[in-house]
C-alpha cells in the first residue's frame, strides 16, 4: 500500500501522527510554515504522483489560518498529480454557520463545502458534523463518523450502565444523539427544556424525564463556551441527580469554558482529540479520549474502497 | 444611483471611507464580528437587493483572516441577492505564489482567484497585481489599475524631474514599472543587477545605467522585508548618486522592514494606502498616499458601464 499517503498539517499533529501509526506508514514529508509577511508557504518534499492521499487538518482555532493551510495543501497535492485526495477533517469549522437563521446572512458552511471541492478535494472524512445536512452541502463523497460509541465505551469502563443511569440531551437538537448513547448503554434518557415563555423574559430550564438518584450523563457534539453545558449540570444536581458527567466530540472550548467546567457540578468532562488542547486548555476535570484508530481504521476501508458506514455497528 | 452600494470590510476601513466619500454615498451598514472562538460572523444590516455592490477589502497582513472576511462577504451579498458583487481589493494577498517556482508548490495566487469566483465575485478591481498574469487566473471581468501616476505626481510637486533624476527598478522584473514612471517624468532608467555567479557563491550587485551625481528614485510594487529596497539605495549612494528616494505601491513591511528603512540611505519612502499601516509601521521617513480618488473613480465607471482603462492617460 505504498500509494496510501498521509499528510499532517499544522491544526492536529499528535492525532494525525497516531493515525499514521495505526495504519502502519509513515507521515508524509512536507513543510508547512510561513513567509514574513505571514502567508502560507506549503513544500510538499517527497513525490505523491497517483497516490491516493489523505490530508488530516481540523478547521479549529485559529479556524481560518487552519482553513487556508488545508485549501493551498489540496491546490499543491493536484497539481503534484495525487490521484485522490481525501481530506480527513476531525472537526469541522463553520459548522454552525448552516443556515440563514436571520436575513442576509452568510451561510459559511456550505461556502467552505465549495471551497473545498473548488481547491480540488475528491472525499471527506468528517466526525459528528453539528447538523447531519451539512453532507449534502458537498457534491462528492462525504464519510461522516460517530464518535459516540467511544465516548460510551469509556463510560462503560467506569461500570455505568443500565437504570441507574440517565443520558441527558443539554437541549431538543441533541436529542438523537442522546438516544444513541441510552440505547447502547440501556439506559433512559432526559431532556433540558429551555423556552422563552413571551419575548424578552428570562429564560425558563427544567428538566424533562426523571434524574433523581441517578448518575447523569450530558452529551452535546460541540461545547464552545460551555455555558449550556455547565447550567444544565448544576440543573441535574439541583435536580437530585447523585452526580453528572458531561462528554462531546469537539472541545472548542473558547473564552470563559474551562473555568465554567471547573466551577460547574461536573465531575468529570469526557472529550475526543478532534480538537487539539492547548496546555492553557488542560484541567483535571477534563478526560480526552483518541479517535485515531476510527480515523485510521476509516482511512483504509476507503483505500481499500470497502464500506465505511460498517464502522458504527 | 441608490442601486449602488459600498461596503468595507475590516482590512482597510479609512481608504473605505475616502472612497464612499469620493462617491458621495455613504457606507452600507454591515456588522463583521468574531465568535468566541475566532470565527467570523457577518450580517448585512441593510438591503441589498438588486444592487450593485462594491466590497472594498485588502488580502494584507492577517492575510488568511482578510480572504476570509470576503469570501464570507461573498456569500453573505449572493444570498442576499445582490445584482452583482464587485470585489475591489486594492492589496492581493498571495499574488507572488504565482507559478510553480519548485515541484509540488502550490500556485496560491490562482486558488484565491477561484475561491473568490466560487464565492459568487462577479468582478474584481485590483491595482498594481504582482504579475498581471494573475488577470488570466479570473474567469470573470477584472479591472488592472495603476498606481504609478499618483507616486509620480507626487515626486513632480516636489520639483523632480528631467535629467537630474534617475529612475531605479531594484531588480529585472520591475524595469517596465521603472519605464513608464521615467517616461512621465523624461528622466533616465537604470536597474539594480544581481547575479549569482556560480551556485553558492555570493550575490553580486551591481548598477546597470548611470546614477552619478543624480536624485535617485527607486520603484516597486512591493516592498515586504525591505531587504532589496534598502541594500539597492545604499549602492546608489555608493555609486555616486546625490540622493535617493523610494517608492512603491503595496507597503506590506513586514518583519524588519521598518527598522532596514529607518537605517538606510533612503530618504523618503512614498507608499500609497492599499495597504493600512498600524501605528507601529509609521515611520517620519514614509509618506502615504492615497488610492481613494483612482479607486472611486474606478468605481463609478464600473457601476456606469464605462471604460476604466483611460484611468491612466
Ligand atoms: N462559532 C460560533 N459560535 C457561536 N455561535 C455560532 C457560531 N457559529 C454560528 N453560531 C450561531 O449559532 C446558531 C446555530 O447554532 P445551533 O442552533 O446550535 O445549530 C446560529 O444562530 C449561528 O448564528
Ligand atoms: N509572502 C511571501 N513572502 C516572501 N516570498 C514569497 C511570498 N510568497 C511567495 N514568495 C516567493 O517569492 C517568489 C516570487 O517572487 P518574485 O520572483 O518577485 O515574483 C517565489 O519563489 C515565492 O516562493
Amino acid at each position: 500500500n505504498d500509494k496510501l499517503k498521509i499528510f499532517s498539517l499544522n491544526s492536529n499533529e499528535t492525532l494525525a501522527q497516531e493515525v499514521a501509526d495505526e495504519i502502519g506508514r509513515p507521515l508524509g514529508k512536507c513543510s508547512v510554515k510561513r513567509f514574513s509577511d505571514g502567508e502560507i508557504q506549503i513544500n510538499i518534499e517527497e513525490s505523491i504522483r497517483g497516490c491516493d492521499v489523505f490530508v488530516i487538518q481540523s478547521t479549529s482555532y485559529p479556524v481560518n489560518d487552519n482553513l487556508m493551510e488545508l485549501l493551498i495543501m489540496i491546490d499543491a497535492l493536484m497539481r503534484a498529480s495525487a490521484r485522490t485526495i481525501n481530506v480527513v477533517m476531525p472537526y469541522y469549522g463553520y459548522a454552525r454557520q448552516d443556515r440563514k437563521a436571520r436575513s442576509r446572512e452568510p451561510i459559511t458552511a456550505k461556502l467552505v463545502a465549495n471551497l473545498l471541492e473548488k481547491a480540488g478535494a475528491d472525499r471527506v472524512i468528517a466526525i459528528d458534523l453539528h447538523a447531519p445536512q451539512i453532507q449534502g452541502f458537498f457534491d462528492i463523497p462525504i464519510d461522516h463518523l460517530v464518535a459516540e460509541p467511544i465516548l460510551t465505551e469509556y463510560f462503560k469502563g467506569k461500570g455505568l450502565e443500565g437504570n441507574e443511569l440517565v443520558i441527558v440531551s443539554p437541549d431538543h437538537g441533541g436529542v438523537t444523539r442522546a438516544r444513541k448513547m441510552a440505547d447502547r448503554m440501556k439506559a433512559p434518557i432526559a431532556i433540558i427544556d429551555k423556552r422563552r415563555p413571551r419575548p424578552n423574559v428570562a429564560e425558563v430550564m427544567s428538566i424533562v424525564g426523571n434524574v433523581e438518584g441517578k448518575t447523569a450523563i450530558l452529551i452535546d457534539d460541540i461545547i464552545d463556551t460551555a455555558g449550556t453545558i455547565t447550567i444544565a449540570a448544576n440543573a441535574i444536581i439541583e435536580n437530585g441527580a447523585k452526580e453528572v458527567y458531561a462528554c462531546c466530540t469537539h472541545p472548542v472550548l473558547s473564552g470563559p469554558a474551562i473555568e465554567r467546567i471547573d466551577n460547574s457540578q461536573i465531575k468529570e468532562l469526557v472529550i475526543t482529540n478532534s480538537i487539539e488542547l492547548p496546555e492553557s486548555k488542560k484541567s483535571p476535570k477534563i478526560k480526552q479520549l483518541s479517535i485515531a484508530k476510527l480515523l485510521g481504521e476509516a482511512v483504509i476501508r476507503v483505500f481499500e474502497e470497502k464500506s465505511v458506514s460498517t464502522l458504527f455497528e
